[in-house]
């Protein structure tokens, strides 16, 4: 690892995938030369499509991804994989081990293709998806596909890193009404039911619509998610989602909303390195003592924690780094 | 809600249920009382038993928390059950509604039982249930059964909480390796097979000690958590458990590690609030604007998301509160 930061992050530009890969493996180990790294990209970021895609385990999220990148590769777009597992430590293995739909385009140069694990590091998953999603814009990406395992809260957050984000559901499995409770349907910019050619499909498409009607009163302008069907094993459907998301990707640009969600999302995603950064000046306080000392006089009763919040923020913002 | 803190923190250390029930409804609401509620507390907290239970849904966690209530009960014990939803944003209704076991202590003095959602407030349930442990711990309970719904990172981090946490499995459902790869057998100070009328329980209990022995090699004077049977609908094995909480117990005080568990709680919570504290300044920097300018700098390429949140952390530590 001698390389200097500028050089990678140029090969990486250049379409080198051991480079855009070595700077992934630093966003996931929360390497220190991140900081070089990103000041290094930021310039070149911001022209990728980010659409995420999230849904129960069994749904076919692989299958679909899969589908898009043909579909975008066909019309000689470069495209970025982030298949994200927010329940494992791990990276890589099982993960893209079970997509064999995925492997005709790991020799494709033009699609990079990468799953990531939390690795437990601080932060995690919500800190560590901005960064990887910002190299592989940084690389040259024009679309970037962001797909999470399961449905959960973690999950949602991911998804809706995303400028669209597609709710996949599948005939008989994971229903709507699940969805709605995992809180799936609020990140929705399009659903997506795939494996339509099984029984229950139409039933899957009305309850769907049936939600959305159900919801709170939307204002003229607000964007109506789309109901598409797709057999993504089979290609049938694709044309469909990709016309949703170019339509959500129209509104989102001319509504003036594309901004605002891109700006919300720095916001979060500067105001976690930050905390970040503030959790690790506690941890440094009185050489990394104060704590301990506050929360043993806790435990005794003779101060409450309230209080020694108060001595930790002040310790915090006395002190220079 | 006119009265003061210190006459409902009186009347609740006096054993008034309706004043119990208030200030845990302020530590969901997040409420700004409740710093002087935690400062009125803290001299009396300190003397409660917490236990936790956690397992998969089905296990009969409701069940053996209503058994164990009995079990304490019948020895003159004062308890607190606190349920805590970590999927779920609202508190009492669906998750009480089940306990038709519950029931029967609904009307005994000497009980107190509660059901916590996250409210979605900042920081959520890691945030508010220590403050809700020191609520029943300060009125006075001798012993706190919190029980989390579910498995996941989140039901681990709450029983975590407890000073003995106990891992509940039944046969033939969310088996010894499902558990493990949710990360719940590391937190387990004692192993529950409920419904160990069922077949397959023997299967269980073996699974169980072989994970175990297949754990890192532990210090001479490790805990070695006991495995349980229980039929706990017809209250079988629960004097057992009771004797394995109280030998972790025993284990606790003798080996000092109850005084290092109830330290290192009190970091993270001490911590939590903290660093909420520091979110809040962050927020109101510059009349709430600076964090918006930074994202929009961002967002435009000409400011990488770690020198925004320098910025931040640079306006937090200069601005008196």
């Amino acid at each position: 690892m001698s390389a200097d930061i500028p050089d990678v992050v140029r090969r990486a530009r250049e379409g080198d995938h051991r480079s855009v890969a070595r700077l992934i493996t630093m966003v996931e180990n929360a390497a220190p030369q991140l900081r070089d790294v990103m000041a290094a990209l930021t310039p070149h970021a911001g022209h990728a499509t980010i659409v995420g895609l999230t849904g129960a385990p069994g749904v076919g999220k692989s299958t679909t991804t899969a589908a898009l990148v043909s579909a975008y590769r066909s019309d000689g777009q470069r495209v970025g994989v982030l298949a994200v597992d927010p329940s494992s430590p791990f990276s890589g293995g099982a993960l893209l081990g079970d997509r064999v739909r995925m492997q005709e385009h790991t020799t494709d140069d033009g699609v990079y293709i990468r799953s990531m694990g939390s690795r437990g590091h601080l932060g995690g998953l919500a800190w560590a998806t901005p960064q990887a999603l910002r190299v592989l814009d940084g690389a040259g990406c024009d679309v970037v596909l962001v797909e999470t395992v399961g449905v959960g809260q973690a999950e949602v957050e991911i998804a809706s890193l995303a400028d669209t984000t597609v709710v996949l559901l599948a005939p008989g499995m994971g229903d709507a009404i699940q969805a709605a409770k995992a809180g799936i349907l609020e990140v929705a910019d399009v659903y997506d039911v795939n494996k339509a050619d099984r029984d229950g499909a139409d039933i899957a498409v009305r309850d769907i619509k049936q939600m959305m009607s159900l919801g709170e009163r939307q204002p003229p302008d607000a964007w109506r998610p789309p109901v598409v069907r797709t057999v993504a094993s089979r290609g049938e459907g694709i044309q469909d989602l990709i016309e949703a998301l170019a339509a959500h990707r129209k509104w989102l640009q001319s509504s003036g909303r594309l901004d605002a969600r891109r700006r919300a999302r720095a916001a979060d995603e500067v105001e976690a390195i930050a905390v970040t950064a503030l959790r690790t000046r506690i941890g440094d306080l009185r050489g990394g003592e104060l704590l301990d000392e506050l929360a043993g006089r806790v435990v005794a009763g003779a101060l409450d924690p309230y209080a020694a919040a108060d001595e930790l923020v002040a310790g915090v913002t006395s002190s220079r780094p």
